[in-house]
């Protein structure tokens, strides 16, 4: 099962060294990663995506929560949350079916960002089942290339979720992951 | 300045961390980083952005490649790319402001994506230029929390850009990353 976690970080280099090291260890593989800035200029904050049972992802919980530099961890995997994913679809597109991509485009509320001869970019966001159901619609017309930016989540409603001021949970932070 | 780098590795265990350690033996902070899907299930995609000088830029650039796992990797730092990143703002919001907040949102072509009684969520997609001015603007209603996912970079135009069979450019893969 996918599981969402949020890590609030400070943005000290090593910190995605150690981080990736903490899931290497585990043999785990990370379906999405992205770590990009927050309100705070001094932290960072990552969304990590993994496939795995709910043990495992509480054991990386825990673990990462012990990791010096982090300052907060979240599993928002069963919460009411926003999810939303970035991709970038570079599509083959003769002048003849730019109308037809243009159309399926706007059904999608995505985008198209670029032109060229024989090809489109187009932008989408949305849940994952969102961009895979245009992916699908796209597939027979030809993708050429895709990037995505991999899930950020953000718990819906006022509350932050997470808590922002360093070492305010009055953990210790340890270089050594033990136990895992 | 800052330099955009991607990456086109296989998806396995371990390449994050590779790729972490890398940026950690130089003691380089990365600004943003995500990894995400691309249109091959067996290949994930990387863009690092980091702060440095064109040399050391490159010098990542040449041992990103060296590493095992590790597809292609391109700086499009200067190259006609479409660039994109996707934040999730949490803004304070009696009812009374929201409709200065839609405004706002409307003007940038971003979204409002949940609603509370006190604040909303707002979606918006585009260059880093594009995001801080509205956050510039959402700043003095009161911003509560925010998450980007870090940059995403394509290259305009038909061509991909990056090359996709692994080992198709004949570079032995090594392990041990040397001369860095």
């Amino acid at each position: 099962m996918q599981h969402t976690l949020i890590a609030l970080v400070e943005n000290k280099p090593g910190v995605l060294n150690r981080v990736a090291s903490l899931f290497r260890r585990r043999n785990f593989n990370i379906e999405s990663l992205n770590v990009g800035q927050t309100e705070k200029p001094e932290i960072s904050r990552m969304t990590i995506v993994m496939d795995s049972d709910a043990q495992d992802a509480r054991k990386v919980e825990v673990n990462l929560y012990k990791l010096v530099n982090v300052i907060d961890v979240q599993d928002v995997t069963n919460q009411p949350a926003v999810l939303r994913d970035l991709a970038l679809i570079k599509v083959k597109a003769t002048p003849e079916q730019r109308a037809e991509i243009a159309n399926l485009v706007s059904i999608f509320r995505a985008r198209i960002v670029d032109v060229a001869p024989d090809s489109v970019i187009v932008e989408i966001t949305g849940t994952e089942d969102k961009i895979e159901s245009l992916l699908e619609l796209l597939r027979p017309v030809g993708i050429l290339e895709m990037v995505r930016t991999g899930k950020v989540a953000m718990m819906r409603g006022s509350a932050t979720g997470v808590r922002y001021a360093p070492g305010a949970n009055g953990h210790n932070h340890e270089e050594v992951v033990t136990g895992f």
